[in-house]
């Protein structure tokens, strides 16, 4: 674990040496999308695509723009984002009759419209996303991908049948995350959050939180039960098979660019950015060793390898004419998984060297059949990029003998339940308590404030 | 050509029984995308990207809010804007020191970063491109895709050492644009806008306008020159090969879902939409006709051809159990350019039978090699949709002997340059100037207005 000071310090830097983002943006909190930054954040939406395209959900694409009239309809809602939203109150030279809210969130956007377009049981499940910006007037420090103004949103809102449906959805929610952090290497655990916590208008709220090398937990989804407090507001019913309108139950599933300060965070290091082969826009780079008298002939391999990694992976091609430390400097500020080395000797053995982003192992390929060995590296790259962030997890995960001993990083402790023993562990450690796990943990101990005997666990950190 | 009123009645319908986009979003003006549509933007948008990042261009993606301080900065460009746009105000409860603005289009929020972007004549041309939400206050009427009042983007701006650069990426910008309305079926006219109409900032003008079956024409591109404009305002130099601080000269590029609504129109019928195969969501839809006691082994059969065009097409079959009657009405309304029946007939003569949405042609093709057969169907098809616009195009475009004969449609006249002229035609057509041909046309004869022989053709017509 870093110290915040110094994250903060090391985080900005690797942003900005791999031109992910520019913060120097004349509106604070509100950045500009570098190609490479976008370049990634556009691999990570397709991903997210594949998983909510093959469950059943359909893409729309919602206005940005909600009146307030519809935005105040739900109390506890309004109450949670009337602080934090941007107003729009003129167009053009005219004052607005109804004012306008830029979307924090688009519940109070889409819900309208699922009342006009669900009319019987057969029009349910609704299950749509979209991938929109949403905004926050931030009033605390801004930084970059976790906490801005504008953000890199992911949104899946469902209407259901019944409470139990929903249910089902919360499943199938938590399934899609776990393939997309695998995906990402992103380790979390799922916590229901307390009831004090829950998203505005939400039956209950849960999140998926990892943890940085700052020793803070940050939120990288969440995954709302709306039961029907949602429905009843904006009267979004459905005939059942006999003829009665119920309400329908709502869920929605949330992620944004916070996924790729995760990745920058967990996964960086002092030479800059890595990434995930699964995220990065370049997964191989080319590297011909250009010795004097032959580099014509190194550079027609090169090319002829690049062809042919080409067709199984996305691959660069570096020939600038520039010496090979630079290339080797600028490639891993980028975070590219795999350097492929061509040099004068390589070429003569028939082979190439291979030299890991993640980890520095360099190894030497026979250049035969290459494009298969590489695909084999990078899917090895995958899960061991998984499985060493899983273990830094574990290691800073603490189970609380006492409140003082709560440290940066996961803190888990005994809990009864009661808000007033939850919230002294807050208060006391200065830390949010992220609530119980979804997956029950084996427990069998004493409430860390009360005492009282309890098998319930609860998770505390500092937090973004 | 239609009368106005009945087309937008049909215009309507056709985008509602395709389920494109739903208008009766609670912000007049602002509509949503729903799964359909918005999947054929999709892939409209990649055709765009394919493109762009074909020819060097790169993708970012700029806040939505500008500054006011920064958006006032070009006088032209803000006087041509400021009745145009959404001011926010308030964020929270605070009332904003700067007021901001959601961006109508983006120089003013682009330049000031092409300013810290760009040191020396290494980091020029800058092309970068965005697909985004941009916004304006529209006070006439809307129409779905083509007066709205949030609009899908797209916007390829650049930088240059010099003019003539400058110049030449205006013509890669016309090549691009050739390649992007070929694929989608638009056949177009290139004009370079009247002085008095160019985009406020530019040094000229071009525009791609197509003609839609009402006989008004529809602008689907925007090419401009900025010379060094925008670069004087912003302060936006580099630094040459001999030391010396120049102004970049730039270009931009734009387009919208104006394409779509183009689409819609000129190629839609009673039966409703008609899509390009290039972007059709379902490029084929596999329909078996289920006879009693077969069904089984047709739906067998059906699924064998749907997973074996699925490796060289879009395809989707519908298995429904409802007559086939209907499943053509579903299909045909949203403009699926191939049926693909398959019924107890054809499967015994070892064919299927192949419905072509464009033109209602039926054929019988054999079963053997289907996906080779269908696709090259699919390019026909491409290749006659273009063909049949453009022949309407070229059908309703009329050179004119006399003011008077002025009608729906393209009006083509001598003009001979001077602005007095141009207005008069323009008022007395009660028509717009769409400027002159970029693409020189043999001409020889007299200006419509004041009967100087001229070598010099205009083209006016209703614009939407």
């Amino acid at each position: 674990m870093r110290k915040e000071e110094e994250f903060s310090e090391w985080y900005a830097d690797v942003i900005e040496r791999a031109a992910l983002s520019d913060k120097r943006y004349p509106i604070k909190g509100m950045n500009v999308w570098r190609p490479y930054g976008w370049a990634i954040m556009k691999l990570v939406d397709q991903a997210m695509r594949e998983e909510f395209d093959g469950t059943g959900h359909e893409e729309v694409n919602f206005p940005v723009l909600v009146p307030e009239s519809e935005f105040q309809k739900e109390a506890l809602h309004v109450k949670g984002f009337e602080g934090d939203v941007f107003w729009v109150t003129r167009g053009g030279f005219n004052e607005l009759d109804v004012k306008l809210v830029l979307r924090p969130t688009s519940e109070t956007a889409m819900y309208p419209m699922f009342k006009l377009w669900i009319r019987s049981h057969a029009d349910l499940p609704l299950k749509v996303y979209q991938i929109v910006p949403v905004f926050r007037y931030e009033t605390k420090m801004t930084r970059t991908f976790m906490r801005v103004r504008e953000i890199h949103f992911f949104e899946a809102h469902t209407a259901h049948a019944t409470f139990e449906d929903a249910e089902q959805q919360i499943r199938e929610d938590l399934q899609i995350n776990e393939r997309l952090m695998r995906l990402l290497c992103l380790p979390y655990l799922v916590n229901r959050r307390p009831d004090w916590d829950k998203f505005p208008g939400a039956h209950y709220s849960l999140a998926a939180d990892t943890l940085l090398p700052s020793g803070r937990a940050l939120q990288v989804g969440t995954f709302h039960q709306y039961k029907d407090n949602f429905a009843k507001v904006y009267d979004v019913t459905y005939e059942d098979a006999k003829g009665e309108h119920k309400y329908v139950h709502q869920t929605t599933d949330g992620m944004s660019e916070r996924i790729l300060g995760a990745i920058v965070s967990i996964h960086g290091d002092e030479k800059g950015l890595v990434l995930p082969p699964a995220v990065a826009p370049v997964q191989a780079v080319v590297v011909p060793i250009l010795e004097k008298g032959r580099q014509e002939e190194m550079l027609r391999e090169a090319q002829r390898l690049f062809f042919e990694l080409r067709e199984r992976m996305r691959v660069k091609l570096d020939d600038r004419d520039v010496r090979p430390g630079e290339k080797y400097y600028h490639w891993e500020a980028r975070g590219v998984p795999l350097r492929i080395e061509l040099g004068p000797r390589d070429l003569a053995k028939g082979a190439v060297t291979v030299v890991r982003r993640d980890n520095g192992e360099k190894r030497e390929l026979p250049r035969d059949g290459l494009p298969d060995r590489v695909r084999s590296v990078l899917e090895l790259m995958q899960v061991s990029m998984w499985e060493r962030a899983e273990a830094i997890l574990r290691e800073n995960t603490t189970t609380l003998a006492k409140v003082e001993d709560a440290k940066d990083g996961m803190n888990r402790f005994g809990w009864c339940g009661k808000e007033a023993c939850g919230k002294a562990v807050a208060e006391r450690t200065g830390m949010s308590l992220l609530g119980t796990p979804f997956y029950p943990e084996e427990f069998e101990g004493a409430c860390l404030v009360c005492g009282e005997p309890t098998r319930q666990v609860a998770y505390a950190a500092k937090v973004y």
